[in-house]
């Protein structure tokens, strides 16, 4: 194999404090993430010439069951929401992508799709939406639903959704509205396509109250690695956020999902895969390792089993802390991460304290401690074998954990010219290398099921 | 009666290029309303110490029925949805308030909670939300309805929906967050109060995944003037954002409002009337005529038909433009607009064609064309006797008609006493003169349904 031309991607996943799970109580950490620490992150990783800025998000509050963990933990729970937040960030910068995830299970996809068409008009075509289907199990109950949704039903709700959305987004031409003052024209209304959408989840007429948005289409992004999670993707993302452990784990995944796209008429390019690393580097290997355990010896027991709670989808309270992790038979969260974790145990032959002490910074994403160089040779190796397009960099503390990567990998990337030095475009796609999609009108034979 | 005592509130309601149908066509008036222009809007109004800017919404597009009106008229369509646009303005201004129009019909409670919270964080307590049932007949064809959702069915889910989301924003105490390090108490969590909530229309757990915000609550603004919406007004709303042409309407609506309060338990001032007004002021009244005239020759008459049948439930083609309205007998619409607008036509003497000119700039709102003292003269009568607490600007042309009403009205009303020359508060609860509700746990015999 040719060794592989081209650059990384570099998307910066804030959550909170940061995403060690003991973060908030380090000195170095805003315990309460305010308006102005999101400002500073964005316009950091702006910058830096990060790709964007990507929101998590949940609609429930986690790890309130065991009531000791859950005084100790931070719950998830934050002052904005991710769409209003990244609307607020996106007039204090001018060139980074915002992504924010948003629940196919619980929205409507007409105020989906013109929220992130609003975004996309806001930020001048830097929106990106990262569609999940929601596995807390809390969740359903904030929404008319007495148990979890399963997951056969939340996929083929989202697969529906994603169709309706992409359609509402075409609802006009680029060039539809006229606003010809002398004439009186102001829409050309053979530029305007309704909708007319009848599925068995959802009945939308349309069209969408909004011109369409400078990207077209915000970027789709997806985040769910389950077989119906990978089908979806190769179907209708553009990048794909994602979680392995090892570069065996990553060229397999990267194979397997690059390997689907042909069957919808698209090629490899069209969809990025952005796996999350979650990355403590240092000046010294040494220094790495002291950031590490400072954070580590941070974490509450009780909130280290919460965590595996959460992760597995089992309670493992009561069993020998000391000892492997029980056969694990069923879950109420997310297969694919459940699987994933119980892997990292098996591997590494972990006791249930030392696999929640393994997994309490990354939390299932791949972790890498080390010096700058070291960083940048696991990334360059992960890239060039084809088991990822770029990454999605977990700070374990935040502000810190950003501005280290920025002064101690990105010049390591550059060097190995593996990372830009100025934005290639103006908008979330360009910078990406996504093509801005046709108008539905325009595309011959496309697959939209909505059409 | 003695004199009244106080000040004018005003909101500075925002419509695309202006409230005048014709508003785009004019050379004054963008016709493509950016966010420059958005910006611009805000920080003209908050400089002129407006208490809220107001942003109206809607979730179809109307007008599209005829295709020589839908052709010819602004339909509605803008870049912007109301939430995402006002985190924009939000970091763009640091004391207006801001309110988003939103629907209870089509959005999930918990979704909307925890968006108006997140807005309420992201300005620092100057968040309100104007709630209204959606009466577009289009709309629910958005929301996998068959047909338009009958108002009485629309109110009841409305009734629900704001005790769920009032709940809702009271998941915690104002104190409930410790975020104590050395302890490692993150919550405490006898501050941490879960809704469960269980009603016909809404089964929502909690608690909502946000502190509580600056306000408390939001400011709640509730839109209707019908029977269930005066009702829903007293016994939830803050503010009522209403439509009446003349005092004695006006008078007639505010004791009629004002006398329901007592029975929830509320005091008269806990509520304050804004209704609208679509003011035309010049430094003469010939120069307030010749502005209001250059943007009425600018109205297409199919426009104007249409605006017709939007405003009175009925289309009217085919009639005689310069006969009478005839006799009308029902509406796909809101039984109050049409109502008021049938009442105007009446009262007035308006053939179909004068109707339409009568209402193409203000609405059904109360139209005020005139010189800055003449202005002054009308509002301060309809403040003075107990009309209205305030008003909701309504801008003819942007940006000259909120430049205009600065300039010429406002010194005029601070002459008398009658508004501020600065904010009284940080928060729009402050500037409107709203206690901020203390958490429902301190409420004793609060009479929310939801707890």
């Amino acid at each position: 194999m040719a060794k592989r031309q081209g650059q990384i991607k570099l998307g910066a996943f804030h959550y909170i404090s940061g995403h060690h799970i003991a973060a908030w109580r380090h000195p170095g950490a805003s315990a309460d993430t305010s308006l102005a620490d999101y400002v500073n992150f964005a316009k950091t990783a702006e910058a830096a010439k990060f790709d964007a800025v990507f929101l998590a998000d949940s609609v429930d509050v986690r790890l309130l069951h065991p009531e000791g963990a859950a005084r100790k933990a931070h719950t998830g729970i934050t002052l904005f929401e991710p769409l209003t937040l990244l609307a607020a960030l996106a007039t204090a910068t001018s060139r980074i992508g915002l992504i924010a995830t948003a629940s196919t299970s619980f929205n409507e996809p007409f105020n989906l799709a013109r929220k992130f068409a609003s975004l996309d008009h806001i930020s001048g075509g830097r929106a990106g939406w990262n569609l999940v289907t929601t596995n807390d199990p809390e969740a359903a109950l904030n929404f008319n639903h007495m148990a979890p949704v399963p997951p056969a039903q939340r996929y083929a709700r989202a697969e529906e959704f994603v169709d309706v959305v992409r359609g509402l987004w075409d609802s006009f031409e680029d060039d539809a509205f006229l606003r010809d003052r002398d004439s009186g024209l102001y829409v050309d209304l053979a530029k305007l396509h309704v909708l007319d959408h009848q599925g068995p989840h959802f009945q939308v007429k349309g069209p969408l109250n909004s011109p369409r948005s400078p990207q077209g289409h915000p970027v789709v992004v997806q985040a769910g690695s389950s077989e119906p999670g990978r089908e979806l993707a190769a179907r209708t993302a553009e990048v794909i956020f994602t979680a392995q452990q090892t570069l065996a784990e990553a060229t397999r995944f990267y194979a397997d999902v690059k390997g689907r796209l042909a069957k919808y008429g698209r090629a490899p390019d069209e969809l990025k895969i952005m796996p999350g690393a979650f990355i403590v580097v240092g000046r010294s290997e040494a220094e790495a390792q002291d950031k590490f355990e400072a954070l580590q010896q941070l974490i509450q027991p009780e909130v280290g089993l919460e965590l595996l709670r959460v992760m597995l989808g089992v309670d493992l309270r009561g069993y020998d802390l000391d000892q492997p992790i029980p056969p694990l038979t069923d879950t109420l969260g997310s297969k694919s991460r459940q699987t994933l974790v119980a892997e990292l145990a098996r591997r590494e032959g972990l006791s249930i304290r030392q696999l929640y002490q393994r997994i309490a910074g990354a939390r299932g994403h791949w972790q890498l401690v080390g010096t700058g160089a070291q960083i940048a040779d696991e990334l360059e190796e992960r890239f060039v074998h084809y088991g990822a397009d770029g990454f999605n960099l977990m700070s374990p503390l935040l502000p810190q954990g950003l501005t280290d990567f920025v002064e101690l990998v990105l010049p390591e990337l550059r060097r190995r010219g593996l990372f830009r030095t100025e934005y290639e475009g103006r908008t979330l796609r360009e910078n990406l290398g996504l093509a801005r999609p046709a108008h539905r009108s325009a595309r011959a034979g496309a697959s939209v099921a909505a059409e």
